[in-house]
């Protein structure tokens, strides 16, 4: 599993002429699709079953500021997978020095109802534990 | 102090026809610039006097989702205040239902450097103060 | 029919302390919503029938650049009109002042294919009509 | 010079599952700012030495929807170069169909003022007509 990387652009620096922080939160999501993608079971595919995977919390801590062009690496493990949620870390580095940490919990939501992951797809299940097992 | 009032637009609702989670963090941010009106100290005063009010760390735990259209009803309150720090601490609603509750923390820099609110800003402090008697 | 307000916030700003360009585009958008729920016929009362009108063309004549607090206000009106298309006119004042002008296309669809409004929505193509007399 | 490229986020889709359309007008951004890099002179070179390039206007033809994960590649090149004004042309398609040709029209200020771009920065002005040779 390699990082996932996000060069700032333009439109995302404030008037402080750093990254306005609502946009780590994009990254974070930019990240998980990346990360997916990664152990090999795109977003989209549960969303083509009918499955949707809203955020049910955020975190973020900002440690130091970035700004335009800054590459940023952000890296993600699994914290915690249980029947109905997913716990997603985050850190984020630029040049190696860590410039957030986050965090971020997923539900699944068949319908509107609640979905246990592990019964509804299995193989993501698995494939979200052989993560956590490194 | 009457709460904050956001009506979702049309571009904050993405895919699963819900406003992203990434917007309420603008939205906090929209609210404290309204709170800080309201307590008669605009967040552009501080700027203009060189002293900048980074994030430092925000918190965000979705209930319901809000979608176009909704009147999200913000209310803000300082949780903490320190010397270099304050946080606040958010409810927001939709029609009386708390649809998120959240958190920021927030710290001052002058040519980089943390500030005392306090010392540098005692009108704001006490302003910031004169809130929490409540 | 009054025209729509835009109070910029602090997230839409840019390095160079103004309203990032490509806002305008999402302004025009909040305006047009505001304009169909003036002329009683709600932008989500279409896509609730399966009609999507997803925009053509855009194009913005950036005259004074705004900033943070700026109250927009953003006047509209039907330029022309026909079976399958309509296309507004903005004009953006701040105090008075024009700062942008603008223009957006849309067209009409329904399961991926072009709709004639005035066979489709002939309550809401009679009201556009409306508005072009005066 | 190659197209730059910009793969759709999930974040940018909007209620019609299609790329909201002013997310293009970002994209182009991202497509100057690497075309910049592309002949050796950064976006933020100019801006270091005070001298800003406000957008005075731009247009957007929407051909084709995009989506998430789509691979949008926008070719640039400058269409017109005049010692206060430059204008670019964009080509945007996706897996060789033209999904949106765009324009955007740029001027230079310091201290608020209209800067010749020939005289203020003639290294860059060569590079730029170098550019229209071809």
């Amino acid at each position: 599993m390699h990082p996932y990387q996000h060069v700032v652009k333009y439109y995302e620096c404030d008037k402080m002429n750093i990254t306005h922080h609502s946009n780590y939160i994009r990254f974070m999501e930019e990240a998980r699709v990346d990360w997916m993608d990664q152990i090999g079971y795109g977003f989209e595919r549960m969303e083509q079953e009918g499955v949707v995977s809203p955020v049910t919390e955020v975190q973020c801590t900002y440690k130091y500021p970035t700004t335009f062009k800054d590459l940023i690496e952000i890296s993600l493990r699994v914290e915690h997978l249980s029947m109905l949620k997913v716990r997603f870390a985050y850190t984020m580095t630029v040049r190696g020095k860590v410039v957030c940490t986050a965090m971020s919990t997923h539900c699944f939501l068949e319908n509107g109802r609640p979905v246990a992951l592990q019964t509804r797809f299995p193989e993501l299940y698995a494939a979200i534990m052989k993560t956590m097992d490194n």
